[in-house]
């Protein structure tokens, strides 16, 4: 019986003109990434399994892909190794290891598969890649805005006009949640439903904090909030001028409204500053119509310490991407804090959504050769590889028919596949030092000489 | 206590470095391989475990990394995924499963990190790359030829100049070894001890086969079969000519010397006509000097049907790469049989050699970024990151320094990092318009118009 022929059950097999697209977005991402003087890590898909348990929270545990112990502990049913769950605690790891030879400032990219043990939905993959750049070593607001522009340089570059950053902080949210009279235990479950207002609305997160035992004044006055922010956010919006668009005035505006709520409480009110730095860098770096304040952002994982921030398009209901800082992950593996930030483009949900809208450029599809060559019979193979060659190390794409079928079946079997050029070495040609190249575009056939075939070639091709 | 910070036994991290140079293989591969017509193709880390198992040997099966079942299953301590093992085995599947949407000969290459549970000793890793090139559909020896043509093409445009492929086939051996009276059931066992004589020589051999319960009369034939082909070949080598150079001639001597041992044993005969013909292909397509044809040559993999090929340098004791016809492999996936011939270039191989020889081009070694814009204070970060996105959108790739440190701090980071050119924008400078540009190669610094940075900074970088 043959085996089944399917993919595990959640992954993907890439056919060329998938992979194309693929490389395409890579390389675009990879180009902008250098531009900001990012440079290229790669570690193993396979961590021990300690580097791994709890740094992603109880969830993340339970998605972890596992691998066997082997040889005869195998049958013990244990595991000590991992597949990696993202590239962030890579990351933290390889700083840690490698801490005296890399940079004060380690800026890297890294574009590498994960893998998560998740449910398999639309755009939901259990193998999918992420494109990470993270810079090490410094605190400064430089690197959030740096990190934005990025983003947003390597979206505008691959044809995205609509998209826009949410940013907000992990502090000020802590403020937030201080102010409102939300008991610290209680945060972390008041920020997953807050998390949820844009799905669920006030009514659907009223709900949810009150589930989550969060008292009914609290959540008032966190609702109330929101409700306000939202106000002031539309009113800024009809105020914005040449000196303040639209976008800066209502991002001022939450902000003016955010620290006003937060008032003296010390460490929200330096996150509501740092926003207020990176709104202001922002503008600098030509990013500002970018950014949107949402302070009711809050991001799944549990390590990010300071400015978080997620990428949006309309008709998308997950995120392109989305990143923040995270000052005491590396400390985890080095012992002493190495403050970081870093932000990831999901490249599934940028190839979803390019697919969707068409934006791949249509070169993508052209056929993998530019020439084929046929063999006219077993006596002729010999000169139609030697032709192959020749036309190679002119630079050209060339396939060679690999059997001596009719020319007619040849000739269909170029057709199907698209290639442009296809050329016939026949006894009489060869006779005379030539060869008949057809054009399958036009359909027009001459008669050109051996020498001057991969120069008649490139002048079509370029015409 | 903070954690184990080394990748797991076997594995690697990259740094930037060894990332470009691994890059910089893989993109000549790429585009050698692209050269000859074959199209990228990408397979899941994961495959089911079935998918796997059984192919490779009793051997490959205990070095398959085996992935836990999850949720409740997790604790039945099975494995219902495992980790890819090899690029061929994946490729079956896919042309097993998209048989209808690819073309009937089906040309790919795969660049991909395959995984195994070897121990770990110098070149040998636990996860490792492998670059495969293979057509499926044909039976032609064309098939064989490009691919032996393709691989040879990829390690010359990489600076290799002395790598030979050995040459030999299934059914020759099969023949041989029924000729010289090794039973059916004993033939994988000879094979074993044979693809050694390099290493143990006649003797090591002789021992070795009489410990698989191989008849001394058989080992004495085999082994005097071996001792005459190889003094037809030294002495064969001594009357090549211009019409027939040494490597042709000693080719010839050696298949006519096969031939008459094989004499009509069926297969063995199909066999050596199928290596006359590669070896004829072989001039035609320009590497008739390249292939040296090896009878003692037998290849592990136990899928192999016809020819088998091995690519050696004389400072490596492994190979840099291998690959043979395989016309049932698809077979046991699809049902019915479809032939196929594949190669395999392995990367990590050939970047130890290329590393110990110095073959990379220095600039894999250039900083990673044109020029670094330094931050003058708090108030003046805001310039420095117009003035970075400026330059970036000329074209240039651009660092900016994250902290307000001191002017002679960071400029001493730019110089660790041997960034090229280092941009000032002090108060001063600003209020003309300015900026202070400084060489760092030369140590030269000037003023520079802000408009004119750009135009000036690549003027001496293409200098």
């Amino acid at each position: 019986m043959a085996s089944r022929t399917q993919p595990a059950r959640g992954m993907r097999d890439f056919l060329p003109l998938e992979v194309r697209r693929r490389e395409y977005v890579i390389r675009i991402i990879r180009e902008v990434y250098e531009s900001y003087g990012f440079e290229p890590l790669e570690t193993p898909a396979v961590e021990n399994i300690e580097t791994l348990l709890g740094k992603y929270g109880e969830e993340g545990n339970r998605l972890i892909f596992k691998i066997l112990k082997r040889g005869e502990h195998e049958k013990s049913g244990e595991a000590d190794l991992a597949l990696r769950y993202d590239l962030t605690v890579p990351l933290a790891r390889v700083v840690a290891e490698y801490q005296h030879q890399l940079p004060p400032f380690f800026k890297r990219y890294q574009i590498q598969p994960v893998w998560r043990a998740d449910r398999p939905a639309r755009g939901r993959f259990r193998e999918f890649y992420q494109c990470d750049v993270d810079v090490t070593g410094s605190r400064s607001m430089i690197v959030e805005t740096e990190l934005c522009a990025a983003a947003s340089d390597a979206l505008e570059k691959l044809g995205f006009s609509d998209f826009i950053i949410r940013l907000n902080h992990r502090q000020a949210l802590g403020g937030l949640l201080d102010r409102a009279g939300v008991e610290r235990a209680q945060h972390e479950a008041a920020l997953v439903a807050l998390d949820k207002l844009d799905k669920i609305g006030v009514e659907g997160v009223r709900a949810e904090l009150a589930e989550r035992a969060i008292s009914a004044e609290a959540a008032q006055r966190l609702l109330n909030f929101f409700r306000e922010a939202a106000e002031v956010e539309r009113a800024a919006e009809f105020v914005g001028d040449e000196s303040c668009p639209p976008q800066a005035a209502s991002n001022r505006a939450v902000l003016g409204r955010l620290l006003e709520f937060i008032g003296d409480h010390e460490s929200g009110a330096r996150g509501v500053e740092e926003l207020r730095q990176i709104l202001d860098y922002a503008e600098e770096a030509g990013i500002g119509a970018r950014l949107k304040l949402d302070p009711s952002l809050a991001r799944g994982l549990s390590y990010y310490t300071g400015a978080i921030m997620e990428i949006n398009v309309s008709d998308l209901a997950g995120s392109l991407g989305g990143g923040g800082r995270y000052d005491n992950l590396i400390g985890m593996f080095l012992g002493r804090d190495v403050p970081a930030c870093g932000f990831s483009l999901g490249l599934e949900r940028i190839i979803v959504v390019m697919t969707e809208r068409g934006m791949f450029p249509p070169d993508l599809e052209r056929a993998p050769v530019d020439v084929m060559v046929t063999v006219w019979d077993a006596a002729g193979a010999g000169e139609s590889l030697a032709l192959a060659r020749a036309l190679r190390r002119a630079g050209l794409r060339v396939d060679v028919y690999p059997e001596t079928h009719k020319l007619a079946k040849q000739f269909k079997y170029a057709a199907a596949r698209g290639i442009p050029f296809v050329v016939v070495a026949g006894p009489d040609e060869r006779a005379r030092g030539e060869v008949a190249l057809k054009d399958m575009r036009s359909g027009e056939q001459r008669a050109v000489h051996r020498e001057a075939l991969a120069t008649a070639i490139k002048e079509s091709l370029a015409r």
